[in-house]
């Protein structure tokens, strides 16, 4: 019998292994059914932003090269940029050595910003190294 | 009275729009206190790692310039490197919109390895793309 869709199956967890070592793909879910995601500009390197996927948000990742994650405070699938017209065209999908962790290299389209503020990286300021962070601190804009 | 080590403080959550536009750094860890960092080469971009790091693993990272993690296996602070010489020396940390997550760029000291699997990065394999993956899957060596 054919699956619902949105219900995806992936391989079950092996020995520890099988998931570093192993090429089936056997993604860990925290206990709240999700997986990190990390996202970087295929281009630049840049790091642009950190968002969570459910078991469907990473099948139709992979299936539509477009990223698809899960809002935690939406409480929703969240096709990132549908709105926006700024959808995220998946170059690549990677998985780490514990396969609890996904990296996508992407092309952000339309104009090119990844972050709600309006900023092309969600990551524009950076702390000031080499003392101890306080409640004084004051961070660059990068 | 001076703060035991160990114990640092930083900003309380502000507003929305204080944690968002600010240059105040006001954290959120999570409820077990962690929050999530990512690790970037610095000279290829490349994503290296994926870690924790409770509060006082962020103090020491930022203060030393050497990445401290919290490691949930052995619920203890964790030098990266410290047994393999492996340290990662932070050019920079950033934070992203919510401040809820960290982005460090680093060079890797020793033989540059990240992983402990002894791959220079631990994402080291990637999904084919184009189709929904399955429990059939088998993923490509990078």
């Amino acid at each position: 019998m054919p699956e619902a869709r949105g219900l995806p199956t992936f391989a079950p967890r092996g020995t520890p292994a099988e998931v570093e070592h192993g090429l089936a793909f056997q993604p860990r879910f925290d206990a709240d059914g999700l997986i990190p995601a990390i996202v970087t500009d295929l281009a630049s390197g840049e790091v642009l932003m950190f968002a969570w996927m459910n078991a469907e948000a990473v099948a139709l990742t992979v299936e539509t090269r477009i990223a698809h994650f899960w809002s935690r405070s939406r409480r929703k699938l969240w096709k990132k940029g549908e709105e926006s017209g700024n959808l995220m065209h998946v170059a690549e999908a990677r998985t780490d050595c514990d396969q609890d962790v996904l990296w996508l290299r992407v092309s952000v389209g339309g104009d090119g910003v990844a972050c709600h503020t309006g900023a092309r990286s969600c990551f524009y300021r950076a702390l000031p190294l080499g003392q101890p962070p306080t409640a004084e601190t004051v961070m660059i804009e990068k």
